[in-house]
């Protein structure tokens, strides 16, 4: 259509509305030993872009995981000779400190942009991601931002990334003391769960990613909740089986969320996979990060169970058999920092300005059902805390 | 579903396919005197979100604008006073250099951040970004980055950006050297298109935008070629209205092509509308950015045409018509750094590993009818370049 130049209202030019949509498809596997030569998955999730190779990849390793796995980089290098028709490593696998530390130094990021720029990676290439959740988020976000986006293989290591963080659509890393305030929304190539990982992990961090798949047990799925409920000493003596069918079905609830929810980069104010977050991210930030996420996660889901109970919302008897799953899981419930009631509540404010919009917490009207309220009860909420107290 | 513990098998979980489905919805609409107290454009687009009023918004402003519109912070400030109940400036407009000068310095980046924390911008609240295209790329990869993402809007003020790069979905900076190293995909979540805004340019800024209208047209729309052609003489006079026409109907054509594509966040290595564009950026880097990006281009497509034609794509007349309406125009279309052939070159591989996968260039079939290729004659390339010289 070309206006006619005659005709002279052209400051009335209609708007146009313009509707963009963009369809995201990955492939979440499971394996054992996925650097073991006979191992073909890695070099089938590259084989299947249908592209010419080999493809250049960058890897890049989580420190922490070189200490009880210290073959990796000979692994890595070695599987990528065997499969050189497919993938090639332009230089040596970079080393990335482990846990928060990964999310809080901004230069690490710089340093990730710059060896994607020395060996040319491509929006075609890839960059495989081996690593706990921070890890995970912080090559997320380089992943993301270089060339609009290089295609990311993420290898989860823990039970946490396995199950809920390295299965999702984000990335970030922590800037002004605030946690996630630099990242983006960027669905991965692929995420390749290596349960073999998993024996690598102190008690710990075993334990702390479970906390994950209660909370997606408690807002979405009842039968799921009574599984991990009725296996939990089968879990605490690092039964690897049932810890398989945990993180299983526990990433399909989360991928099933973020599919299904009609706001997949979040642009609205829902968030219920956040459930017991706002006090998780405001203690992990209290203590330092000597807490674990989950660990704190297992605090803000106590917390909030409580104060959901304590809002008539919850039955007494859910209200105690989830804070006793949480206990018989070895998870703590109270820490002196929940004392200090003002800092904990200075958490709701920051969540609600993370999230955007309207204060949006989900707390739960029974196991398995969560539900969304906008309003909260401080001086309740200060309650929850000494009745948790006090358990 | 939960797996039966019994089953020993569970190494063999079945992997999960994800796909994640994103609609972006944008309005882009078109003015006049946007501030001014009487147009409530700006005040609509943010009323539109229908969420609790007053909004923060932090403005962004290109430093080159102020020159001629020295009472523009004024004008914002009053018009959120007059508009109080919509939307609040928590503080003073930010004022960025203009051109790439705003791409070329990191620092800017860490500023807009460190002011988005310090104003305490949720994802609910706006950056209104006002100036060129390099200024909106800048602002527009720091609100995409920030709490994964801030609302932006954009106030495109040259024909370029009101045309190309402000209507699309696409951020960046510069980094090692390489245009966009740094950047996202991120749609606007509105942009306004002021007119009066172009009274402000130099006749370079002026005709450097109409290169990006020829070169939509040339790909797209013989139609719209003809109209160019048939008023170069009023667009070298500065007719605004037949600039409007020619303004709205690239828009259009570049949205069009966005939401309908298949492709908007480029996973794939197809990209017609950078017909002429890897002789652009080369040049542009070549000349230390002295050159303008539509000046770039204007040379990028007549090179591109003429290979065209000498590989037999394109007729001799048509040819012969591009080059003299760019000439018409005003466009330069050749220059000395032209002659260094291979350095000339090294912007092929460039253009490709930016774009990702196979090299794909367009090329012309005819006027209005782009046509991919995924190789290159470099010897006929050099002969296209002795040729565009010897014109």
């Amino acid at each position: 259509m070309i206006l006619d130049i005659r005709q002279k209202q052209t400051f009335n030019l209609k708007p146009i509305y313009q509707r963009v949509a963009v369809s995201f498809n990955y492939e979440v596997c499971f394996t054992h030993n996925l650097f073991e030569l006979k191992n073909p998955t890695l070099a089938q999730v590259i084989t299947a872009d249908g592209e010419r190779k080999p493809k250049k990849v960058l890897a890049i390793v989580d420190a922490g995981l070189l200490t009880f796995c210290p073959d990796l980089i000979k692994q890595l290098t070695a599987y990528s000779k065997f499969y050189a028709e497919v993938l090639t490593l332009p230089i040596e696998p970079i080393i990335v400190p482990g846990g928060e530390a990964a999310k809080n130094d901004p230069n690490l990021v710089e340093q990730i942009h710059q060896q994607i720029e020395t060996v040319g990676l491509c929006r075609h290439s890839y960059i495989l991601a081996i690593g706990g959740g921070a890890v995970l988020d912080l090559v997320g976000y380089a992943a993301a931002t270089a060339h609009r986006g290089i295609r990311l293989i993420r290898v989860p290591t823990t039970v946490l990334a396995q199950n809920d963080s390295g299965v999702g659509v984000k990335n970030g890393i922590n800037a002004y003391g605030k946690k996630n305030f630099l990242g983006t929304f960027a669905p991965p190539y692929a995420v390749i769960n290596d349960f073999s990982f998993l024996t690598t992990l102190s008690d710990r961090d075993w334990r702390s990613g479970i906390a994950e798949a209660l909370k997606v047990a408690l807002i979405k799925d009842a039968s799921f909740f009574d599984f991990i409920h009725s296996h939990s000493a089968a879990l605490v003596r690092r039964d690897m089986d049932v810890m398989q069918q945990v993180i299983y079905r526990c990433a399909q609830l989360h991928l099933e969320h973020i599919a299904n929810s009609g706001d997949a980069f979040e642009m609205g104010s829902s968030r219920p996979l956040d459930f017991g977050h706002w006090a998780a991210h405001k203690l992990e930030h209290l203590t330092n990060y000597s807490l674990r996420h989950g660990e704190a996660v297992a605090i803000g889901i106590a917390l909030d169970s409580t104060y959901s109970y304590l809002l008539g919302l919850l039955d007494g008897s859910e209200w105690r058999q989830i804070l006793h799953t949480l206990s018989v899981l070895g998870f703590t419930l109270y820490l002196p920092e929940l004392a200090d009631f003002q800092k904990v509540f200075e958490g709701l404010s920051e969540f609600q300005e993370h999230l955007g919009g309207e204060l949006t917490l989900t707390l739960l009207e029974g196991v398995g059902k969560g539900v969304e309220v906008h309003e909260v009860d401080l001086s309740l909420y200060g309650e929850a805390i000494l009745l948790l107290g006090s358990e």
